[in-house]
């Protein structure tokens, strides 16, 4: 841990899902030897890393917000957006740099894993030739999820397909087509479509809903007896595999 | 935490990927609050997820080793296998029972994760109906192989697929050729037929190999560059995906 070198660190911060008790000691010695702790946010002071970090804060930490931009109003297929948005990591990777570079390392809080589908890689591609960057891994939400259920995700040769519910129709089928074991991701909105795919695949019997995996609020039931039409963005859905050897 | 109730409770600990410092505060908890360890080995007093929880146990812990039968004049698709092994999973399953029965909590060491390919699950499957049970996520191996990657293993709209290297070499090229990011476990023997795999499907390039992740004599390098024949078997293989939108 380097803190008050002449360059500081850039911790990628796997913050896991939800449950402060669910973050690595790793993690814990970084948000503890990093003066300044950044994160992604709608708004400053909320999200939900945030949230699992705030028990292990200081009052000396210096919190470093990185707000999204309001983009409602561009579609976000648009030249426009994609110029607000890289505008806008941008802005955050020099906020970050400013103060590794002035010898403060910074904790960027992510949840679950910072390489597993998080924003911490806007981040890292932009900066990891030009500081001193450590990752370290966290419990992904979809493994809380799982713990929740009456029998593994994965056993024996089973295959997992992580599947982002924000795949178009066609792109969503072929993945759960082929999959044994699955876990889909990003549910939100996309909440009947999934259930529609995992129905055309013969899948919908043995999959399950969880909600908000390991937080307060935890809901996990049979798919079939989950809400329909939307539901939380970080909800999931999850198959567990046949187990067979092969 | 219970432990000194009429009856305990069976923990299935998460001890991550290797490095005692990947293990969540919540499985040290149930470490410290369970009197009786237990661990898959195949000789008393050795294997990974001990190694993992050596820095946090105490005198007072009792070891409860669960080694596999030694099964190397057995061909594994024999009933006679089938027998011999279904056996030792009943026979550790009682072991664990008398002791949660007798108010003794048990945490059960899993690498990586319990329910994410993980020996537990004989156990689970086994007494979940008859004990108190309380699975605890872990970080899985191969988020900290992919921690040490130069790009994130997902991205964006990436379908992740899980893929045991045990597989035969028909359904390996199957899994790999429709996958966009791959995590290939379970290497070992079958690395020059993984290798065969990914150079077939055109993800040889962009592969990369990873040994005793997190753990000392950690080795990551591309896949070009990795031995030949055979690896370690809990060494990986990491294809990070495209990172595209659709």
């Amino acid at each position: 841990m380097r803190g008050g070198n002449a360059q500081g660190v850039l911790y990628g911060v796997g913050t896991g899902p939800g449950d402060p008790e669910l973050m690595t000691v790793k993690a814990l010695n970084a948000v503890e030897a990093a003066p300044v702790v950044a994160y992604f946010c709608k708004t400053p002071g909320r999200g939900n890393a945030l949230t699992t970090v705030t028990p292990y804060l200081r009052p000396d930490h210096t919190l470093l917000p990185m707000a999204y931009p309001v983009t409602t109003e561009l579609d976000h297929n648009t030249a426009a957006y994609r110029e607000c948005i890289e505008t806008f990591f941008d802005d955050s990777a020099e906020a970050v740099a400013a103060h590794v570079e002035a010898g403060r390392s910074v904790a960027v809080l992510s949840e679950g894993d910072p390489f597993f589908y998080g924003s911490f890689m806007h981040l890292f591609l932009r900066l990891r030739e030009r500081l001193a960057c450590e990752v370290i891994p966290g419990v992904p939400a979809m493994l809380a999820g799982a713990s929740r259920l009456p029998r593994p995700i994965t056993m024996r040769d089973d295959v997992l397909s992580v599947v982002p519910g924000t795949l178009p129709d066609a792109e969503l089928h072929a993945a759960l087509a082929v999959a044994q074991a699955a876990v889909v991701m990003k549910v939100g909105r996309n909440l009947a479509r999934i259930q529609a795919a995992l129905a055309a695949v013969g899948a919908a019997d043995r999959a399950w809903y969880v909600e908000r995996a390991s937080q307060g609020g935890e809901r996990v039931m049979p798919l079939a007896d989950a809400p329909t039409g939307k539901a939380p963005y970080f909800s999931m859905i999850l198959v567990p595999g046949p187990g067979k050897r092969v």
